[in-house]
């Protein structure tokens, strides 16, 4: 298992790991396939797969999140159940098919790592699954 | 990895691809066990497990996603970003467990394509991963 | 694949599963590493992976959910299709990191078995893939 470091400056943060993870899969994988998971440690934080090439794309997706949580009266005394929620409705692992050491996406996708309520120092989890 | 092409007619269409999976599965795991990853490469397009036998739920499931998405003002040029939520909320990879062959889905699930933004060509990626 | 039966007594219900999984990944992993599947064979209950510390998350995030799916006109004739879009959107399968026997969760999570629509007699089916 291989941990990566995430810094994360906003409160409300989507960022791009898509060219970390095709490294790391070049990497482990050589010229072998399986399959990798990924895997969020927290409890205020996401991981999934949509379009990286507009940015306007992930701020629409976090005004849909924010729609989903608004004016909903909380009970949870650290007043953060609103990113926990997102954090679920995301949700916390995803996995991506490896091909001969290159992972497999396709043409519009990127990985985005999530943070609902920062800033953060984060950990994304990564495991390799060979054939 | 086997790359399953799926057609779909309509804006907003779920279809059953459960037979599909189950004969993929009878062929490549033949008497053997493990997991199966479906992967969607497509960023306004999801897969997941849900009733398939009365056609009613799809379409529940579907007025629940539309209300989610109501009324955004959204950024996107494209004016898809409703589809782009969709597919995040519904996720693109799921998982099923292969036991001797077979597809391990309980009484009453179906495995559902979603195409949030058609009518399109699309594929739908399959892996085994084998004990 | 191994069966785990849960029993639910209300009609939404958070069951906190993360002691059964951990014992199962020490019993069937030992020193050895990968990953663990758990799979929902239901329509109306989910599995996601959120703090279990204080039992007001849970709750909220139960808010979250039922605010979604709030005064939409269901077709569905068992009138249960709240229940099965909150399956949907939770997700009905996850995958958890085994390291050396050790089930690899972040300090504050939990992973819980939810029923949307109980109580219910209800299994989950888990599956390792060892390295």
């Amino acid at each position: 298992m291989k941990r990566i470091r995430i810094i994360t400056k906003q409160k409300q943060e989507y960022i791009d790991i898509t060219e970390i993870i095709r490294d790391y899969a070049k990497e482990e994988f050589k010229d072998s396939s399986g399959i990798v998971t990924l895997f969020v440690p927290h409890t205020t934080s996401g991981v999934f797969i949509n379009e990286g090439y507009d940015n306007d794309v992930v701020k629409d997706i976090n005004k849909v999140l924010n729609r989903i949580v608004e004016k909903i009266p909380f009970d949870h005394i650290e007043g953060n159940s609103d990113a926990h929620s997102k954090s679920v409705l995301t949700g916390n692992s995803i996995q991506v098919i490896v091909e001969n050491g290159e992972l497999m996406l396709g043409r519009w996708q990127s990985i985005f790592f999530a943070e609902f309520d920062g800033p953060r120092e984060r950990e994304l989890w990564i495991k390799a699954i060979k054939d």
